[in-house]
């Protein structure tokens, strides 16, 4: 829809997995076709997108993988990099190229229905190049990101694990976490909370499966930061317990510092 | 600006610390006197609402008690209850009744210029008497509470500060720690903060002033909560570790159920 709406692509060929869905997209002035195989959506695709969860896209990729033009780059959407792009660049033949990315768009509802040509509007994506890709298949991967309206960074599959470790990852088993700690203690104190519990379980409430797969992709950062962080927590138990205001304080305007220098 | 807007009030009479915002506060319509002392602005009054600091609140009540008016009920808006409310209800004369409260409005703003005839509009505020209140005392401070806005539960004060302990301070520890463990790892990141980052860290903006007194007052409720969180994150910590995804789908549904439960 965003390539459409932003011209970003002269010809739009789609495959998707259930044929239901190829019926309804044939149907979208956005889509110029739905072709019943993955080999046939790619054969004349000067770029391929593939949109599934981390291990369908991986095997994706070694599918098409014979059936792509010499020059044709692939990239993606996977929420993880580091195995997936090793393994997808392991697939392309010559003159083929993977250029993995990570979109952060979209919402906890899945399917195209809930797409929209705006989606990637000033959303942050990351194009996470494996070492030695081609520095103008890389170029070109960033231009289409870029033109369907993200901002784009580049840096590498394994930076961007451990960053998305941090910023995504941890932040959901913690809010996760919470929801559970409250759902054992008293299920009914949920109606007397402020925008503070709101803001901070909210995303308590996104799809499992994704998570699963994600905890499972990236689970080697997952358990540094999350080690690192329960450090952090006991530091401001202790300051806490040992009655260190002064510490108390000191961590709450730090913390207030962190979250002040956000952008708007 | 509540009680006026709402026809609570005959009279409204306040008393500020600062002579320059006693000075201004003489200017606003909704504001009827502005005195010099605590003593002269409860000296007629049925109803005496104590909107400062916990511990002020505390030497406030201790002041103002024996110029208060017989069947005078007085009433708070501090955020931890339990010492708060036995030490007030010991000041108070025969005949006079203190009724606490924590309504569960603001921001992180404060000052009267931030305040507003709507501050206390749909949300939740906690009334807290002591037992063996006289009933008819609880009763109109609750009919106060509600009529500018809120919406009333009424609890024990040590009731009210295990439940605040789990679903306000124990989110704001967390937030805190969050925002100070990522400050320590690398600022830059923040920049790629998606929504779920962001809201996960809001309340880690708060004023620090206020949260120090708030962790002091509640110190035994928020170590009991954390010590339990971090019980129930090191669960989350294991299940990952373990690679016992069907554990961590679990975790993950039981947090969305729970999260999905929230009041819109």
């Amino acid at each position: 829809m965003a390539a459409r709406q932003r011209g970003v692509a002269r010809k739009i060929v789609i495959w998707a997995r259930r044929p239901d869905v190829r019926l309804k997209l044939r149907e979208q002035s956005w889509c110029d076709a739905a072709l019943d195989t993955p080999e046939a959506a790619v054969k004349e695709a000067s770029l391929v997108v593939l949109a599934a969860p981390v291990e369908k896209i991986i095997s994706l990729a070694e599918e098409i993988a014979p059936y792509l033009r010499p020059g044709t780059i692939v990239t993606d959407v996977g929420s993880v990099k580091g195995d997936l792009c090793r393994r997808c660049h392991a697939f392309m033949p010559q003159g083929t190229h993977f250029v993995g990315a990570h979109p952060m768009a979209g919402s906890q509802k899945t399917g195209w229905e809930n797409g929209s040509a705006d989606l990637f509007a000033n959303r942050m994506c990351f194009v996470t190049p494996m070492p030695g890709v081609d520095a103008k298949a890389v170029e070109a991967a960033v231009d289409f990101w870029h033109e369907i309206g993200s901002e784009v960074m580049t840096l590498s599959p394994d930076q961007h694990d451990e960053i998305v470790a941090h910023i995504s990852h941890l932040p959901q088993a913690i809010a996760t976490s919470l929801c559970t700690f409250l759902a054992g203690k008293n299920v009914m104190w949920r109606n007397y909370a402020g925008g503070g519990l709101r803001d901070t379980t909210r995303i308590g409430a996104s799809d499992a499966t994704m998570w699963v797969e994600i905890f499972q992709q990236n689970r080697d950062e997952v358990l540094r930061a999350l080690r690192q962080f329960q450090d952090e927590l006991q530091g401001m138990y202790s300051a806490i317990a040992n009655r260190d205001w002064l510490e108390v304080r000191a961590r709450l305007e730090r913390g207030k510092a962190y979250r002040d220098g956000f952008r708007p």
